[in-house]
């Protein structure tokens, strides 16, 4: 059975939320948990210990703690003590829902990049017209990007929509403002130039409409810019779905209409929830770590370890690691 | 009556929807009209002449055409025309669907700026939770941007949203992946501390979910960032749409359902149709200038004329000019 460990104390609804969805995985048998956090605090909402064990550990990681401070201070922290069980082989993948930018750096610290790796990136999965989901990286990770770093980006966006989701050729490009080559910031024109050089299924540039029409399959961009691209996304679907919910307050007919319509309503909060795809791969450290929105709920802690269960079955270390390898071949020659 | 000359070869359906737009401003006597382009071309859409002028030049800007091509080799074309009547004072504003990039260059390059604005801004609309709009700029005028031109911006978009649309002391934010001073790239941690300087209602940073959920008046990026946040609004509006689309092709229930539901679809999506704003105004040229869609059709010209209207009777150009004085001032004293 696959062994994953939950970081107890992160995200908001720590650890009752977090403990629970734990708890329905290793219930139902579907992975091997270890709880990492306060014995004292978690144990209250463990009912069951079937393929659960805990590892106590009193420190915890503040959710706006700077990741320095937390990085310097909290190495005892259940975040990085569930790194350590990745790092030690007791456990084959990490799950926090704690503060992304501290489980990064300790993912770095302590798991360490997959060789080639400058920066690893947070790559969010998002619903779209048709079949299938657009992956989105870096949607938070690395603010300050150099063109190589969306390179690398764009190979591992690649082989992880390619190996671990199974899309056959995965259509990649750089968010830009425009299609055309002229277009594009100091950032992606250099980036253009270096991702061309690979063998990839490459588009070149496209734009934020298309992460969503299903012209893209990997969309490469900073993490400045992606994380923008992510909020700015929440903001519209909550707007929308205000404005539905304000209008059927006010009517008798739309409230029958939307009665009549709210399996669509339904299916689409679905789709756009992010509780039901859990949480999002860090891509380019050496181990399988999945980084939780903050107000991860019961069910979204059960998505996010199964998501984790799905990446390590599906080999996602080793398709990025290889991707890597593939590209430091190929700067090796470039360097001859 | 003001005077307002439009590009009546700029954008897809051009001249036809052009003049149709043009046209129906001119016949109810809102403003009076000077059509550049082609004549002959433009002609037969033309049924009435009260109000009316026609300025006649066969040269047009295409619409993928390089900017810089078009500021070297079309001097004569209906869009620097049309800039050249507001420079010798015939008409107070252009309206243009062409070729956005080619129109910022003319607007630069015949207009001019207004003294200290390094960089003029395309100022978008959206709207948003409760009463009004929020405002975002720059929306792709300039995608390499310096500190000082979003410190350009914020006073920019703070003098359009207090006189123009009337919004009391508007909350001016700059657009970043997440609100503690530790967050933004290198760009906005250097315009934040600029920024921080000037007597404006400045928030900080801001997410990309404050653009829609209120909490901002004026949203300010870089316009590689704001194409980027502008497109992908575009796309999720779509997403969302479209599935519904679909959803209710599928089955009788919810045909009726969306039937019932027709008034609320309808107006969200008159609040989200950039043929209802008409056009987004270019901040910082010396003259009001109002740039559309290249999908613009008969009530998106009609209505971006009216924007040009009320933006010369609000004095757009003279609050502009008002703010970027005090700017001046503030650096001087700084130099000293």
């Amino acid at each position: 059975m696959i062994r994953i460990a939950v970081d107890g104390m992160g995200g908001d609804f720590a650890p009752r939320e977090i403990v629970k969805g734990a708890q329905s995985i290793s219930r139902e048998g579907l992975a091997s948990i270890v709880l990492v956090g306060d014995e004292q605090k978690m144990r209250p909402f463990v009912t069951d210990h079937a393929n659960l064990d805990m590892v106590h550990t009193p420190v915890c990681v503040d959710m706006n703690e700077a990741p320095s401070n937390a990085l310097r201070k909290k190495r005892d922290s259940s975040m990085n003590k569930a790194f350590e069980l990745h790092k030690s082989g007791e456990v084959q993948a990490v799950v926090s829902a704690g503060n992304s930018g501290a489980a990064m750096a300790f993912a770095i610290f302590t798991l360490g990049r997959i060789p080639g790796v400058d920066r690893p990136a947070i790559a969010t999965l998002h619903p779209r017209m048709g079949e299938g989901v657009s992956i989105l990286l870096d949607a938070g990770g690395t603010v300050d990007c150099k063109p190589t770093h969306l390179t690398q980006f764009a190979l591992m966006g690649n082989a992880f929509a390619a190996s671990v989701l199974g899309i056959a050729s995965p259509r990649v490009g750089i968010l830009s403002n425009g299609e055309e080559e002229t277009k594009g910031n100091e950032l992606t024109r250099d980036a253009h130039a270096l991702i061309k050089e690979f063998g990839l299924n490459y588009l070149g540039y496209v734009e934020g409409t298309d992460m969503y029409n299903g012209r893209t399959d990997v969309v490469v961009s900073d993490g400045f810019v992606g994380n923008i691209a992510l909020k700015i996304s929440e903001g519209v679907a909550d707007l929308i779905f205000e404005f539905f919910r304000d209008g059927i307050k006010k009517s008798r007919k739309a409230q029958l209409g939307y009665f009549l319509l709210k399996d669509l309503f339904k299916e689409f909060q679905k789709k756009a929830d992010y509780s039901e795809t859990g949480g999002a791969p860090l891509l380019g450290v050496d181990g399988v770590c999945i980084i939780c929105h903050g107000k991860s709920n019961e069910k979204a802690m059960r998505n996010a370890i199964l998501l984790a269960k799905k990446f390590v079955e599906k080999g996602l270390k080793e398709s990025v690691n290889e991707a890597m390898q593939d590209y430091q071949s190929f700067q090796k020659v470039k360097e001859r």
